[in-house]
């Protein structure tokens, strides 16, 4: 057994001076740190001043476009799609879109993501590389038929899924129809058949340009989730992503159907200039997750910087500053992640998963200690993450990515040489 | 001598393969790294995939208040200063003061800010504290006439000016009225002369929040700038922050005064849910520079943050993503603050203050690295800061205070046992 010790955080509440027992793949006890001796513990980490967290469950990613970053940088969504992403995919090879793939989700992992919700194509590379890394991930090809787009072919989306289905214990496949504009309502009905039949998540994004708001109501006279309702798909094994224009009616809508929101705020506020009507969801009861959605536009893989804008942005956004608390927001990137995937994580409590990070508080920032959930949004950076813990295994520490045998450093080296 | 090598990034331009050569205070020469031979270097730092740049202006900053981070989190302004900051600070005693001024500045100095500009009560030990720690500071006592508040006594402004006029090469002094509303026409008129008189900079709190500008408007029948303007402040000299209520006359008169105005686009987000003009005022011509403000709220004295949050926030403030571009953003964060304060620094240019960090960029966040001005605002962070420079010596290395002695870790562990 494995144990952690110092200050257990999660949505639920605070407990110092703790230590997580880790049994296989789940948390065995949460107990004060003077009971550890009762537990046969051959492996220990942390101490004073460390913090310990569920892993954050990053519920929207494009791992692979850690290859386009930084470019197109400060444009509108159309040109920054039309322009600089649709162009460059057209390039990918199997080879670049498995070391790119690579790259993002170890970053992720590294800065304390312990899962993943891709959404992008050739996901068998990018399946592959999460089974090398060892980070937990739902992976689905994206899907789409209205479009010309010729890396797209519908088929594979299901194809892949089916693949995969009883394939590995940490990676998931899901289905992942692009968006409700790109999508024919009658291959959106298909993709509802087939989830249900298998008890499949689908993973969409959702009314993200006022284009795509339009162009549905041309083609159907509905909103993007009357649209998602009309197609059967509209519920509880729902993962929509952005939401940017819902409007009222759609909120609620949205909000009575047990779907999950994921709300990727930098990323719609970099290339949009806009913010989903979170608060509202949230108040009606919808599920909400975060996600660091794509390297470029944001960055930086890194659910504290997300967790930092979330709070802010929607303070902004709503001109009100009791909105999207700390606290709050730390649930959305832990149990509300966890929620919309259907896994038992997000709390550090017996019988949970263990995916759980270890934080190195003993910096500045970190005083005086009295609001850690304040701490964690707003003066933690993914830098200070020590120790990576997925499904009770260990794979990150201090810099190196144990599963994979190489170093964050090494991995840079290896990508930049590639591009030479 | 000594030399850094690396990638030069600053607000004019970027050079790849160079050498910064640094003799005593300033930067002698930029040169490919090739021709780095023909100067007599002793000390080479940095390397493939460094990074180098002008150390940081942070522009507006009360340090000290890294002692009540994180309480009071998530409420408005006047309950943020009324219940929680204005009675914390009736505590204060002097080595408090120096104990957390030291612990904000000294994260402030790790994460890449060469310069602050601090502005609070206890000035002196604040200087103090600056002066131990080795960063360029400008520290103002804060000065008020209006309001009642016990530590605060107003000729201590202008006798700690005088102390310090002469005193030391790292440390200037400035005039700091805390805002339009809490120091009287008269004051305010008395520090105009003073500060004429002596060549001081002002540093003022400007429109800051509503209450301000009723409060300015019933007393004298004036917007703040034109209070400003009456007072006989309004100039070159003038370092006004926040600005959030400036109406459309007061962006014109302001920016056509020579004055900067200092963007802190984190605080005033959490604390009043809104962004001042900005974009109106760079686009009149004011000269912009960026802050952290207070550790409360902010959470981390980093500049990074601050840039990226300066160019998300305004995006989303506009709904325009063709604004505070990332290049834009770096240049209100180096050579904004350093026009502001009268410095030759904020470039990495011969005859430049030789105020330079180094960035460990081997790591993956930073690929591709086709767009360096992309990576510094949205991928960096303040821990990937290795080296700091300041006035051409190193004060800051690999989590070494190294004026100071200390790590930061043993300063962490310092403070926090203070709280026992």
């Amino acid at each position: 057994m494995k144990a952690l010790i110092g200050t257990v955080v999660d949505g639920d509440g605070v407990r110092k001076n703790s230590a997580v027992v880790i049994d296989g793949p789940a948390i065995r006890d949460v107990v004060p740190v003077e009971r550890l001796g009762e537990y046969g513990v051959d492996e220990v980490y942390g101490g004073k001043g460390y913090l310990i967290l569920p892993g954050f469950v990053n519920a929207h990613t494009h791992v692979a476009m850690a290859k386009f970053r930084g470019l197109g940088e400060d444009v509108p969504i159309e040109r920054w799609l039309n322009d600089v992403i649709w162009p460059a995919e057209l390039e990918w090879t199997r080879e670049e879109i498995r070391r790119w793939a690579l790259l993002g989700m170890a970053e992720a992992l590294s800065n304390g993501s312990t899962v993943i919700n891709d959404h992008y194509f050739f996901a068998e590379e990018i399946a592959k590389a999460a089974g090398e890394l060892g980070i937990r991930a739902f992976v689905g090809q994206t899907i789409m038929d209205a479009v010309e787009f010729p890396i797209a072919e519908p088929e594979e989306g299901f194809r892949f899924y089916k693949r995969w289905e009883k394939m590995g214990e940490l990676v998931t496949p899901t289905l992942a129809p692009h968006a409700t504009n790109t999508v024919s309502l009658e291959l959106m009905s298909e993709i509802g058949e087939f989830a249900r039949e298998r008890g499949a998540l689908i993973h969409v994004h959702l009314s993200q340009s006022k284009g795509e708001v339009l162009e549905v109501k041309r083609r159907y006279g509905l909103s993007p989730v009357e649209y998602l309702q009309k197609a059967g798909v509209l519920g509880d094994g729902l993962i929509g992503v952005h939401g940017i224009y819902l409007d009222g009616s759609e909120v609620l809508l949205y909000s009575k159907s047990g779907a999950t929101l994921v709300h990727c705020s930098l990323s719609m506020a970099k290339l949009e200039g806009r913010m989903a009507p979170i608060v509202e969801l949230f108040e009606n009861g919808t599920n909400i997750a975060l996600g660091n959605d794509s390297p470029n536009p944001v960055g930086l893989m890194d659910m504290f910087t997300e967790m930092r804008f979330a709070g802010v942005l929607n303070k902004v956004w709503k001109k009100r500053t009791d909105v999207a608390s700390a606290r709050e927001v730390f649930r959305w990137a832990t149990l509300g992640g966890a929620k919309a995937l259907g896994l038992k994580a997000g709390l550090i409590k017996p019988g949970y998963l263990a995916d759980v990070i270890l934080l190195n508080a003993r910096k500045p920032q970190f005083l005086p200690g009295e609001n850690p959930y304040s701490h964690i949004v707003y003066s933690a950076r993914g830098s200070d993450v020590e120790l990576v813990m997925v499904n009770g295994e260990p794979v990150y520490k201090n810099g190196i990515l144990l599963k994979l045998g190489k170093t964050l450093e090494e991995l840079w080296e290896e990508v930049r040489l590639s591009l030479l």
